[in-house]
């Protein structure tokens, strides 16, 4: 008997895929959230556990040193606040988890605190919070700093920024809300408690002006790939997502922070591992792989991407570097993970050029390629090599694409017992944490 | 031809009210905002140009050293983040306007314009600002402060604050977005530009890193009294509320307010000023009188919560001075204009014992009772010496009182040419400015 493996979506607030094999897409529907809304039912109609809204907070000019490509291409602007929107999906949605980002370096913790506990309530115990520390000085040069906190002190600081939000929602002590007509009392001031909190970054005396949601803590979410990023997931978090080359890196990485949960107190069923993937899906086997083919053709616009993302994400200008040469020997304090694994794609650093580098395939392809059939196979085999627990679906964003995986991939896996049928609890929490 | 004039409604996100004459009313249906979606779809069948949730930040604690009066009586916790609410109610409503106040304070100026920008796209247009500068020390204590900002301070820091959110908000030149197929421009970055902010209190690159929604600039509504207030209100403010305690305060506020805008370089016209009212209606101008005079009897709960209001909002503690002596000469780094009302209650300040100014009528009441057409007569009476712009419905909050209100009064406003019969405009600015 197969085990069932967890499934959600890797999203953000902006517009379906502009580049590529989507040019018919010119929907403006996701400036309402509309889109989003219809997508996020086809999600719900295909049992995913959760959407995950990433989210950044700049227009990048780091590459080349303007904002045309970003903007060219909607990469990463125009991009809107994702916390409203969950609250409109919710309106739209009974079942499915909504996940928003929310950075660590910038937003007050009370603010998170409050905010999260609040969806929480209005989406009945449905919200995630995916916990980033940005990685980009221009995030940081809208919020008062000349360059952003160096790359280890943000993770200490998201430590002791996570410690404050969780003791917000612990201080109102459940049953707290009295409501008592015979006493007058509507909330028993016993039960709730400032927390006191003045520690190395952050001063808060609390409490939370308001009472925790169903989830009492809404279900933490973390994609951390460095050592003090998986220390961090090890610590915190309910479900990480994360990116691996293959089966063998995924279950390096899943054995790692299980190992690291255990050693933090915790039970390593507690937290799901999910590995991205973008499925190529045909009607046969060979469709499909002709299809991948064609998508694996490096254009000019798609190199101009592939390396602005680069710059974006690691402040490191790659308009600076020939083509044609191998990469000079770099670090960053910005995203290090992505870097790293961009420099070793091709085996040792400095083994392959810059261009080569660029037309390999994304950081986060596992390949799965086939027919719905022979994907869900490919997927299963994975699972049971890792041992779990299941997969973000990412890649280009279109109606399509979403049907192909929802009503052409999900049922495949669904008769194979690999995939929910129904949801079983009522919280995000409970179904993630249900098997 | 009598004017038209304007309606908006005072809510926050907590319970309907709690103490006093709905004492029936039990209903846990705000806590997921189900309650909200039901009375503002009943506000907008009224034809409500708004709906403004105030907020706070904090448990209060000022009075007698304890959070048990706020807690007992919901007073100023448990309140839910009303920006997410305002999501909600944008999927339930068509028209009506939708304000949410933040706090200049307490929250980076980058995530209010962004989040207010994204809730102006997803309501279409529909979403204000209400801009506090927050008063409590113990609000300031949950945000790393030990005390809060000094008043005036405050007042300049939000002015710098206007300043900086309303360059994010347009930061973006019209027509930015250009979707073009034929170029695989999405967004055109010759038309987005960094703000380059470096002010006094604030430091903002930018741009923002999304165009912003169909008002451009939300809304902006403030609710100043006292003279930095005003000139803030009169600089920024496209509706203001305002408390006052009878007819020629009201005229008294409005042309001071309406001479701060024309030397602002503003038309006066660009601002409506909307005056608090709680109409006690009933079948008869008699029943409505007795009803008026048994919700004025000052219970000893009643004066619990209304001292405790009083040492909230002023940061001073009422529990220290005899009930039956005159209150001593205070200041406060508070809510000055709240405290200087409440000591001139009486006529000059110290010739009223402390328990007769707090069971004097609250500081917003402009007495209307009566029957829905003695109302109408006297809120166009009003209107009519006042010279506009509107009222804000306040007061104990119950399905109930809304009834009464948008069932009973509206009716007799729309008949006599009083109150909008249809919104005639797309969104909340325009409406507010039809007429």
């Amino acid at each position: 008997m197969a085990n069932k493996f967890h499934l959600g979506w890797f999203l953000n607030f902006s517009s379906p895929s502009w580049l590529g094999q989507f040019d018919g897409n010119n929907d403006e529907s996701w400036i309402d959230g509309e889109f989003y809304v219809d997508i996020v039912k086809m999600m719900e109609r295909g049992k995913f556990d959760f959407v995950m809204f990433e989210d950044s907070l700049m227009v990048s000019d780091v590459h080349g040193g303007s904002m045309a490509t970003d903007l060219k291409y909607n990469m990463y602007a125009p991009k809107q606040d994702p916390l409203p929107l969950m609250a409109k999906l919710g309106e739209h949605t009974k079942h499915i988890g909504l996940i928003a980002t929310a950075s660590t370096s910038f937003y007050p913790p009370f603010i998170t605190a409050r905010m999260y506990a609040t969806l929480d309530n209005l989406t009945h115990g449905r919200i995630g919070w995916n916990v980033v520390t940005s990685s980009e000085d221009r995030a940081a040069q809208n919020f008062g700093l000349d360059l952003h906190y160096e790359h280890d002190e943000r993770y200490e600081m998201a430590d002791e920024y996570v410690e404050v939000v969780k003791g917000l929602w612990n201080s109102w002590d459940p049953g707290a809300l009295v409501r008592d007509r015979e006493t007058g009392v509507f909330a028993d001031h016993t039960k709730v408690h400032p927390i006191d909190h003045d520690g190395k970054y952050y001063k808060v005396r609390g409490p939370l002006n308001m009472m925790p949601g169903p989830q009492g803590q809404p279900t933490l979410c973390q994609a951390g790939g460095s050592p003090r990023g998986r220390a961090f997931a090890a610590k915190h978090a309910n479900t990480i997502i994360c990116s691996a080359t293959g089966v063998s890196e995924m279950k390096a990485y899943r054995d790692d922070i299980r190992a690291r949960m255990v050693e933090a107190g915790r039970n390593p069923d507690d937290c799901k591992v999910l590995f991205v993937v973008s499925p190529v899906l045909d009607e046969t086997d060979e469709l499909a792989q002709a299809k991948a083919a064609r998508r694996a053709v490096m254009t000019p616009e798609g190199m101009d991407v592939a390396l602005a993302h680069l710059s974006a994400l690691t402040n490191v200008d790659f308009t600076q570097f020939d083509l044609d040469a191998p990469v000079p020997e770099i670090t960053t304090n910005g995203h290090r993970t992505t870097l790293e694994a961009f420099l070793r794609k091709g085996g040792d650093a400095g083994t392959k050029t810059l261009r080569e580098l660029a037309s390999m395939p994304s950081l986060n392809a596992v390949p799965f390629v086939g027919t719905p059939a022979t994907v869900a196979q490919q997927m299963q085999d994975a699972m049971e090599q890792v041992g779990g627990d299941g997969f973000l679906i990412s890649g280009a964003l279109s109606r399509q694409a979403v049907a192909e995986i929802v009503d052409g991939l999900v049922p495949e896996l669904q008769r194979r017992g690999l995939a929910r049928t129904e949801y079983t609890h009522a919280t995000l929490k409970d179904n993630l944490l249900a098997f």
